[in-house]
């Protein structure tokens, strides 16, 4: 069973959390709130999103790389893999 | 005006979009896509959130820090900026 | 008198230091050290570098921006640190 | 033979370039050049070394955990990297 499935109720609440998050910053836009407000929201989902994607990843490095079911499936978790993290270290 | 204000069109869309985003990560974890695919998603939303949060940094920088309407205005600006950037640099 | 002037000797000692750790990198790849040492120096490398780049950051902003001492040193200090901050948040 | 060693000259190279830049710091605060200075040099440090670092993570996910010589490396491997990329995306 995929991680992302094994833990589909833990992840699905941190999402929906975030969900909540981005609505809080859509509030705040409409009601014309201070940018400084909008700028902390941000920076919070900023975080949130960081955590859940650190979390995915080592799922995703532990059970689709590392116990892969063969090789086949290693080079495309693997490769799935290296391309999220192009867009992180830069 | 605000920039938050004057840019609240542009700025409402882009947050819409994220949720959008966000709202397929939930149906992807719903319906046990390939972890994979969970991983993309939340690369783009991290892409978007950078755009979006970069956008507001530099108003902010711009409307309440270097053309604020006193000194007061200018302190308190600044500090929220300094605030948010140490989630970023770091 | 300028924060990087005035925090001279220290800001010098946190550079060296970095020095030191990337001639440490340098000796890890000549000796054929193992992937994982030369990773886990480029990581201590890049928190010495994020630790500095906030100081002078948040330094630059209260000093050349905030406490600027003309609109056009306050103008050209925000382009610059807004230059610095778009490689930052992407 | 690991990729650290059979690209050790082409790394080399770029670790003494990030040194070289990092001199460059030093001498532009020992001089007391304007502080824009030293963040546009700070700047382009982070963007060598994130580029040299992309690049040892994914000969380390290619080499020493896609194609590891047996489980126990690739446990090792994929740990070692685990531990970089939590300083990464936080």
């Amino acid at each position: 069973m995929s991680h992302t499935v094994r833990d589909k109720a833990k992840l699905l609440a941190r999402v929906r959390r975030m969900k909540g998050q981005m609505e809080a910053v859509e509030r705040s836009l409409e009601a014309e709130a201070p940018c400084g407000d909008v700028l902390q929201l941000l920076a919070s989902i900023r975080g949130a999103l960081a955590g859940l994607t650190g979390e995915v990843i080592e799922g995703h490095l532990h059970e689709h790389v590392v116990h892969a079911e063969n090789d086949a499936e290693r080079d495309k978790a693997a490769a799935e893999l290296a391309d999220v993290l192009r867009t992180y270290i830069r």
